[in-house]
């Protein structure tokens, strides 16, 4: 039959589909880790690896690689790192805990392609082998994990950052137009003294913006590369200098700044790293979580709910109560909160479970991470157009709240006494009187100065 | 000085303090462990092991122990599992592994308590030897895992079971106090259709009744006991019968049923049934912090909230805003559920690193597991007895919600089709109408129809 | 353009891809859920979905449904639940967190279908309309939970349980072809007293039979449907008795038995029994690990490691050191216990959130544990196959190692006194001893005593 | 009865101890959260709290406090803060959300102990109110989360900080000391390419050091305090500049540098940073799961494991097998791990539950947060004292490991190829033959490039 080929490895040979750039290594895994469509490995990580071959080759010519297979490298992992072979990386998350097959994928199908390129003919290990060539002075052992911080590092630079900007940017324009919407205050979710709707949403704009400092300070960890470390952090088989050259090769090619490792048997032994990312982006999904309920609180009704905002109508509700118009941007931010706080209890599991030399749990917690990315980036941004953006004050209803509250009583405590203040509230509630009426009732206060104190614009603080 | 004395092991001499009755090894764990007395290994385990002696003496004497020691072990143990001695063990939770040094602690503390009733000595190793008196037939490998196994069944059963008996059936009361109270029902925090209060407790009392039948269908594993594996789950230096004799034993002194675990090998290894125990207490949690949330969400208020219950008021709310009244028993309850959820990641960690023919992770598994129990008891006895026992339902705001809310239009669907009876409700919510009013200017339903079928009343179902 | 068509609902008119079977709902959250292809619903809750429509037409052609519309429902609901449109159903895990969209999606590809069926065109409200007749007495708060228990239940049916029979069987036969292999024990990682590598391996199978039951005690629980509550529980707009009779036909439809839920209000508040399902495959990742774990231990080497197996040789090990095998099964194996774990607690976080009449994070819970028993399912398989099937027991290696065994000692001491066994093990670690010359020197036994005694294969129990 | 006298609250009059310092609120507490003296809320919060009394006496006497009141205040804050009255905070963790009854327990302690300082009287609330005066200018809802901050601050830089660079001080000089002994590497468990001891040691180095640099980016916000904020964030009743004034004051009274919160919205709201410093313990609890369990490994044996390290005999260890040494500090550490990393999850549970102006888990957090950083720093400075620094490296195992290793062929794939060094490896594998022997039988390389490539000592890279 025409349509399969044969390629081999140390194990045997096996048959390749005809068309494809991938060998022998790649087509194993295939077969012997059938998780199917669904779980194949992150495309960013495939990308990523690209870059590294694409930089290995830039490096290496000066390490004695033939600068004809080095260019047609480079050209092979130029083309891969910018997507136009996404079909040929069929292999799943889980593999090798390495990430080896990954790599050999990567290897293969580079190698692949630049043997087309020089020889016209598709795959093969000749004129360019994928070991001796393209993984020349490599090893998965460092090639994975530095495919990982440079996948993640672009991901959080690219992706997750700007929809974290434009999230508090949002919020950012909601607190200072609602700066003097007097309402209510809830603490215990029982009615306190007020506040304006631009302070509580000023609290949200500083989470995020803590948020952010939280992501940034996981950079200069984040920016360290395992290559040049080979198979367990000496180095063997890479020439003197090969990991400097290549973080500058790599900062290069990916045009975004990264640098050697100072500790290479860390590098590929743990994935700490990773660990302390998620945990901010574990950080981020609490406060996004916080932020997305308050709103669907405070959009609750319309008629029997909070209903201090409206939320935009992006969809009909229900499928059985007409007119029904839910907080789906709410419901969607909270329901990637939570997978992204179990994505991180996986990255920590499989954190902790690096045994000497290599921590082999690389192609879960790297997929884990970068869907963590993923999901809270499509999601911040959404969330922001189609929600925060499109929110609406309810004046009226906001103001009709604050009046009534019995909490305003708390300015009158300084004043009083914090158990006179106190005998006023109750009895308020009780006799279902204004604290007015309570106060004078009890003749805890006088009229001027209830007038003078209990006044909701006057609680608000300093702004 | 008078008051230590000398005591021995295996690694040498040590000063112990002459009024303890401990030994050699307790007094090394103290010092090698610092953890202070907040850490302490809880006591329901130090009973269970002494349970697990005094059984293990019942059956010894029958293989050759000496009958005057035996009885005085029977007694020491006896004293001990009752609380008698409970300052006798000062050992931290984190220690080795396998609970080695608490199961040395017990056998030493009834050694020296024997020693004493038999010789007038406090203390030492004769005539009755912690190793091979007290411990005979056993290892740390087996009594440990077992004594974990009495504690946890001992405290479902005695703490955690009527708890949630107790809760249970004050959710069933109120849910038969409430059953002809409509009220509007709520979801995605939206107004939806009506339904009884007395139905909505209902869903809790499900809830409880089905974590009932999680936490029942752990115990035939969790009755199960790896006592008579000595130390690798071959049994090595027990005799031929000792583990369904002493499950027996157990059985009779705990007066609780137990049973020889069927194979030792996983009984020593794994630690699975404790993990899945804690799954169980975890689901609970999950109920306790839903049904938790709702009562505090409808009591929020008491003027700008849903305000459909009143809360019992245990103590003043605020030390600022007089008069305030929280939910507390709420926020006690659904922190000892964040709790609880955080110590069955605890427990899956350590479940999960078991190496070869032991589990290392035993104490903390146990005393996670443990603490759990007691906080869900605690909690959910609090809760009923300070929070749902003392809810009252608010009717007259209840009432009032039902009465304006939009989506009672869902009664006309049927009848009207979806479309136009969104069209209703979409037009009443704008202009601020009556679902009546809308219906009727839009021509879409006549007065007799309208009244025909949009009755709260008539929309809750057959109950 | 000819590639489009024109579809409403009540927010209004969109445009949909001719060719599409779907209508407006489905389009616009293709256009508010931006999360793109990698993100999909799994399809098998599409399938379990369209079952529910199925079944539902079943029986509302009985309540008043035209048996023209049924039957082109029940045609098109077919074709969807086997697998036939497949592409058809493009919406995202990350929508409404009832899974409104996604009901919506399958409601409007049946009508769209079923009006081609009829009409000959594609798509549209007529004669079959989504809402009408399709959702007919049902809605997203009962069908899409409905629809997370048939595809749950299906899942752990049909994959979950034979994969591991599978493993079980591998397992069970590997403890009985090595019943008679003597090997040296280890607890804490340190040498202990010998046990058959058989008696290891029934270790495993005894977790993997218990875990069996776990999985089996869900089912009472699983098998309950929420379908009949309709929008809060109550039933509103379904005929009566349409619980039981869906329950029914969707076990008919389905080939699987299910029952009506008890208490419709928690069926749709809670989602606390696909927490418990998920609890039991948390714990069956627990035991997954462990047991991967040892057996990468044991055939750790082939030169420097303990070398008491040998695993297959599925692929090469390493992209820079030749020859390498490494444990990638495994490995595998072990990061999908890492993930599994992880989803375990997204479930409950999604789990814990439900607030009054619905828990918003269906999409979330069921797609994390379709996923989960997805992974779980094909790495027992897996690993069954390519790993535990393939194992051969290093007979040489394993007995060298018992010979040495400084643990042996443990069988002298019910006849010299543990101390005095003790002695012995600790000379002849210092002096680099047997046990028997240092026994002998010590003058602590006689020649006779220590053959008597310390004979492995006496030290393994009564297997 | 003399032993109880009466006190007063909002709620009404109850009878104290007459010897307990502390007022009616917190005896009401007592006894509506039962959970008992194994659950106390931690004494460093107490302490924290105490400091904030006294801080806040010293900037209300420049608001209007009558000198003789703050001076009694002062005084006795200051003898709480050095734990004088530690057995005067009876109350648990389980409360109020807002952590309201531990904050008047403090109030209402101090204003008891400054009244009888100024009047003879224990307890009361004349001259010194727990709420006019102690609590003066503050709420629970700030000064609570501010002494949560004071106390993780101050344990994390008193406690963590120095126990981690003791630990990183060990594993320092091991690094050094055994930088020239080469050994076996090993990666996927599996043996692969030397390094030396002092490498390995090394890479832990640079997790400890990448983890102190994570904690310490947690400061600049853990150093925010929320005081001044009172009940919503407003500062209501606060006068202008005392938030500044008292974050001043705090930093003096507690010799550690603290600034106001720029946001007290977020401060009162979120728990964030509380979720972010857990973060990193977690991350810290990963890495120290990856060295303790390779210290385990590599002292596994004595002889039947790997058996490259030796380990310090603490404490006897198995009560049944004489003469048996466990790893008993790792096995301390790996469990101080596991619960670090549950406690992390109920932090993150408690931290995303927030609801509008208040986050009330806040008692969980910091219970559980503190904790970890206890369990953390003794776990450390112990596994240092009784583990790193008492290694010894087995020179004559590791030496005899790494000259049997087959992957010393890696250092043959640059000259004769990856294919070629690959088959040498397999046929001297199967063939039970040194790699010498192997590559001369296969004419692959010749004695001279052998033995001038294959050189473990060079095999080990610049270090």
């Amino acid at each position: 039959m025409a349509d399969t080929r044969t390629e081999t490895d140390s194990i045997g040979a096996i048959e390749v589909p005809a068309n494809a750039y991938w060998g022998a290594q790649t087509q194993r895994s295939i077969e012997n880790f059938p998780f199917g469509p669904t779980e194949r490995m992150p495309v960013e990580i495939v990308h990523a690896l690209a870059l590294v071959k694409q930089a290995a080759a830039r490096v290496n010519r000066q390490h004695g690689l033939d600068a004809g297979l080095a260019d047609a490298i480079e050209t092979a992992a130029g083309e891969v790192a910018g997507g136009e072979h996404d079909d040929q990386f069929p292999l799943v998350i889980w593999q090798t805990g390495s990430g080896t097959q990954s790599n050999m994928n990567v290897n293969e199908v580079i190698a692949g392609r630049a043997n087309e390129i020089l020889a016209g003919t598709r795959g093969g290990k000749s004129p360019v082998h994928p070991n001796d060539h393209v993984n020349m002075s490599q090893s998965s052992n460092d090639s994975f994990p530095t495919a990982l911080h440079v996948a993640a590092a672009l991901a959080v630079e690219k992706r997750l950052i700007p929809a974290l900007d434009r999230l508090c940017g949002s919020a950012t324009r909601a607190a200072i137009e609602w700066q003097d919407i007097v309402k209510i205050g809830r603490t215990h979710l029982q009615d306190a003294t007020p506040l304006t709707l631009g302070q509580e949403f000023s609290g949200y704009v500083q989470q995020l913006r803590d948020n952010y400092q939280r992501i940034r300070s996981v950079e200069p960890r984040l920016r360290r590369l395992a290559q040049g470390g080979t198979a367990v952090g000496t180095g063997l088989n890479a020439p003197s200098g090969f990991a400097e050259d290549i973080a500058a090769a790599i900062s290069e090619v990916a045009d975004f700044s990264f640098e050697t490792a100072p500790n290479k048997f860390e590098a590929l032994a743990s994935n700490d790293t990773l660990v302390e990312l998620s945990g901010t982006l574990n950080t981020l999904a609490v406060a996004l979580t916080k932020i997305a309920n308050d709103i669907r609180l405070l959009g609750s009704g319309p008629r029997s709910g909070l209903g201090e905002l409206e939320l935009p109508a992006n969809e009909p509700g229900s499928s059985i109560m007409p007119g029904k118009v839910n907080p789906t941007q709410c419901e969607m931010l909270t329901m990637v909160a939570a997978q992204v706080i179990g994505n991180h209890q996986a990255v920590t599991v499989g954190g902790m479970q690096g045994h000497l030399e290599l921590n082999v749990f690389k192609p879960m917690i790297g997929a884990a991470v970068l869907r963590s990315i993923h999901l809270l980036s499509v999601g911040m941004e959404s969330f922001a157009e189609r929600c925060v953006e499109g929110l609406v004050a309810n004046e009226g209803r906001i103001a009709e709240l604050v009046e009534r509250s019995l909490m305003l009583v708390t300015a009158l405590a300084p004043e009083i006494g914090y158990d006179n203040a106190a005998r006023i509230a109750k009895t308020a509630h009780e006799q279902g009187l204004t604290l007015r009426e309570a106060g004078l009732k009890l003749g805890l206060v006088d009229e001027a100065t209830f007038d003078r104190l209990v006044r909701p614009e006057t609680m608000i603080g300093n702004r």
